[in-house]
């Protein structure tokens, strides 16, 4: 299983590599990051620079694709090389998926029209916008499609990608591997029950 | 702040990520991947290159370390020059910290004698041969140096650490950030709970 990781300047991080470390550890698959061209790619918070090894052109067919999100997402809207290669990707893939903000360019692809998906708890309702009926979960699943929520999300989504792509008892390995027993230190993750001061607070560290 | 995260080959994507995102979105941090020389460094899957934009000797004194593990790491335990600047960097830091098997490294460095510490469940054991006291939590404080349990719980450590440095608020702000409300597809993240055969099945993932 070959997936592909498209990224673009002022992706987000973790959005990239959580999904890529699930996938790349499990058995049979190859996860190559792609760009317009081969070369360093960095991210939203400036620190980490990723290289894409290979181009759109190079990888046109992949089974997966994982769209990161990211401060740059709105952006990347504007960008047609990456949208066409999402839009003209997806005819081949198996699942296509997102993270985060990444749902917002499979709807610039065209490919989210009266679909259900979801994205980053800040930019969920705007996703209605690109056609989508927005949906308050974690990950969703609509046909081939996969959206996961903000940023962490994309771990939880990969994971159940593999039981899918895979089997459970694989998807399990994985998450043993990267012991996935999660424990955060306070009850904040999601906008559903944070205070709106919370939310005031996290919405400030997204510009 | 100002955080450097050392990549050597074949560390753990997600190992040095999740920290490095969490760190990096939180106000006032600067977060750097560091090397023996600047440039880029590949993971132990294959697929993920960063680029270190320093070098050691750029970097002496950080405030804090966040070395990851890696399926390279046993290999790193020879790399003089990763093992002296953690046991350099350490003489400054307010906080020194790992993920996964990055607990050898700073045992290598001399940290950890008399300390307890975790590490990934696959090696955690053998941490006493490095002299500290081996303890089966997903995230162990002792002193100023804080260790993770493997790869995911990173992400679990950053959160604490920033309610250290910085506090609950902004710590709880940047867990929404990342809309870490994690909902695992299985219950399988846990050596404790995990079957004989579950672990056969991921230890095999680990060579």
């Amino acid at each position: 299983m070959h997936a592909a990781i498209p990224l673009y300047p002022r992706f987000t991080g973790l959005d990239a590599v959580g999904p890529y470390t699930v996938l790349a550890f499990a058995p049979g698959w190859q996860v190559t990051f792609v760009a317009a061209e081969p070369g360093p790619v960095t991210d939203d918070q400036g620190g980490l620079t990723i290289e894409a090894t290979a181009s759109y052109a190079d990888l046109p067919d992949p089974d997966v694709i994982v769209v990161p999100g990211g401060l740059g997402t709105i952006e990347a809207l504007e960008d047609q090389a990456l949208v066409r290669w999402i839009a003209e990707a997806h005819e081949h893939t198996r699942w296509t998926t997102s993270v985060c903000t990444g749902s917002f360019l499979l709807g610039a692809a065209g490919l989210l029209t009266g679909r259900k998906a979801t994205s980053h708890w800040v930019l969920l309702d705007q996703l209605a916008g690109m056609g989508a009926e927005p949906v308050d979960d974690r990950v969703v699943v609509d046909g081939k499609i996969i959206t996961a929520a903000g940023v962490s999300a994309g771990v939880d989504m990969a994971l159940s990608l593999l039981a899918r792509t895979n089997d459970v008892p694989t998807a399990e390995a994985v998450q043993l591997v990267i012991e996935y027993d999660p424990d955060p230190p306070f009850d904040a993750g999601s906008a559903k029950t944070a205070s709106p001061d919370l939310r005031a607070r996290a919405s400030a560290l997204l510009r």
